[in-house]
């Protein structure tokens, strides 16, 4: 997606570690329009999948899956990242290991909202080493529903979760997939 | 907001200690239908305030917040409740105990984020005892930004915060207060 690669070359920045910041327009500060746009591509993308339920995970996966929900006319579901008291009843749990906040998470959603009939399209902001877009999908495999894809706006492809979820099969479309970031300099895999 | 009241008395679930499950549709499971109506009832309860952005707390706002977003054509900003390695810089601060987790949490927004001439709106899908939205009214007052009001989807009225808040001169608008849930009934301030 042309646009978003776009906006990441004009304001995203580079950091030391492999950190891309693009805080300005997708996971902090919100640029609503593009959010839009990026709905409107999944929805282009994953057309004629049938998909009756978007999933993702707190905190920065909520919007861009309510926006994208919009172009599907669907539901959002989003896997919480630790118990709280008002989670009670049957729950479906995986443990994620987040590398920005260097710890282990339980992730949980409740079994009434994923069900065997249900055709899930998994939406997130970011693909890096693969953890939380793995932890959905051992959710999804948990509730027998039908795993469709996952949308996803920036893959770091120099990582390797993209590599490990396309070789089990799903059908993972990133919107900007970068190749490198060496030197502050991004560049795409085209 | 009649449509919401009606939704939270079919499918709201009253637990004890005053806890109310509304995750059905309001924030674990996600009507997106229902949030653009609520985004279009906050347009219009806070018409003619020259809104530039909204704020509000990961993570159960964040998707309300971006629904409601698209009604203003505004930027949404999200207030991160830990500390991570991507956020550097200058950060305004500011401490907010969550009963539901029983823990305090560090809230934090980039300063470039919020500006002395924005004119903000805060969103929220909950309001009782208020910590939360008091935590962002910090954050906002830190930021030397104006605060236009804040909208609620659904207010506990039979715990403090609305009332704190509204004294403290914050236009607070709920769409649906809570009255009372005693032995299992709701009851809504008319």
């Amino acid at each position: 997606m042309e646009l978003l690669k776009d906006r990441i070359l004009k304001d995203g920045i580079v950091k030391e570690g492999d950190i891309l910041k693009v805080d300005s327009f997708l996971n902090h500060q919100i640029d609503i329009a593009l959010y839009d746009l990026i709905g409107a591509e999944f929805k282009r993308l994953f057309q004629g999948k049938n998909i009756n339920k978007i999933l993702t995970i707190e905190a920065s996966g909520i919007g861009l899956a309510c926006i994208t929900a919009q172009h599907f006319r669907v539901p959002v579901v989003f896997a919480k990242k630790s118990q709280s008291m008002n989670l009670e009843g049957e729950v479906y749990v995986t443990s994620v290991y987040s590398y920005t906040h260097r710890k282990t998470y339980d992730v949980l959603v409740e079994k009434k909202f994923l069900k065997e009939s249900d055709n899930i399209l998994i939406i997130d902001d970011f693909l890096a080493r693969g953890n939380a877009l793995l932890g959905l999908i051992d959710i999804v495999r948990q509730s027998g529903a039908t795993l469709s894809g996952a949308g996803i706006a920036i893959e770091k492809g120099f990582q390797e979760g993209g590599a490990i979820v396309r070789r089990m099969g799903v059908d993972v479309k990133s919107l900007a997939i970068i190749e490198s970031m060496k030197d502050g300099k991004i560049t795409f895999r085209s």
